[in-house]
């Protein structure tokens, strides 16, 4: 089987992306990490949980920060959410065959247009899965909760290794009210299989 | 395990889409039928080459006698399928929970908008499952080859039970050169399992 990298927070659509692709991949699992927290550990912990490979793939600060600078100048995290994922997608792409993410129907962000996706594959020659991009928010949580035992409860509490929780420390560090950026929401974090 | 309905041509994307869904689902395959011809008959024999349950839902010929109309006026096909797509979903969904099919990233047609995919669940309460819509043609040649016995060939040769079987006969029997509004394409066909 080929092997497929699949970019991994811990929480439940890069979970169960990684769940559907191994009916046909050898499935690795890859974290970001922008050395600015150690919330990598947390998906190391979900992927061993899940019984996946995983793999820490470490960025430089800067890509963080100028996301940061994006964000602020914005208001808002879209653009600088989805210039840290092509960033990484691209990284990620020279390495690996086969690339993956857990990005689903509903997501805005982050969220690769068509054109984006096949310039990702015709630079790298690599093709980018994305199995959840089908599915919607309902189907996804209903599969999820099958197949894994979810933690779950408001953003800034669960420990999850997505772009997010290393965006909110360059924010704070700054002086900046996180919220004003990423008003409170759910996040989900997996902690093992329920069958 | 709950039961999805599953769009069915016996070609490979709508196998694919079931092998798929087979891994959190109990699949029954659907072929729509509108009388015109028996090309379901090479669903129903994939189906069973395959594994899956399969029924045939029988419609008015008047949706394909208005779809073709539509492409006459139109001299391109798209809209004239996606409006048989519509009423098949539609009609799929006041009877199951979760209706699939087999449309994939680089598919022109058919194709649901996002708001058309949300007026759909919203409407019927049901969900849509499109798992091929995250990847990419070769992803979904690579695996359907892995996976699948498939005869190729060109479209015009291949028995399949899509829309565009019965399409093409209403419009031959309307006096209409096929080739003008379906140019000459590659079909394909599964007709076993590889494994």
């Amino acid at each position: 089987m080929e092997e497929v990298a699949v970019l991994y927070s811990g929480g439940k659509d890069s979970s169960l992306a990684a769940h559907m692709l191994s009916k046909y991949c050898k499935v690795k699992l890859l974290t970001a990490s922008f050395g600015i927290l150690d919330s990598w550990k947390y998906a190391e912990e979900s992927a061993e949980m899940i019984g996946f490979e995983h793999e820490v793939k470490k960025f430089e600060r800067n890509i963080i920060e100028e996301a940061s600078e994006m964000i602020i100048k914005d208001g808002f995290p879209k653009n600088g959410i989805n210039f840290i994922h092509r960033q990484v997608l691209s990284a990620t792409a020279k390495e690996n065959k086969l690339v993956a993410d857990g990005t689903r129907r509903d997501d805005r962000v982050p969220w690769l247009q068509l054109n984006e996706i096949r310039s990702l594959e015709d630079t790298y020659g690599v093709e980018y899965l994305a199995p959840l991009r089908g599915l919607g928010y309902k189907t996804i949580n209903r599969l999820a909760i099958k197949i894994f035992k979810i933690e779950e409860g408001e953003s800034e509490k669960i420990q999850r290794a997505d772009y997010e929780a290393e965006i909110r420390t360059i924010l704070k560090e700054k002086g900046y009210e996180v919220k004003n950026f990423f008003p409170a929401h759910k996040q989900s974090r997996v902690i093992g299989m329920r069958r």
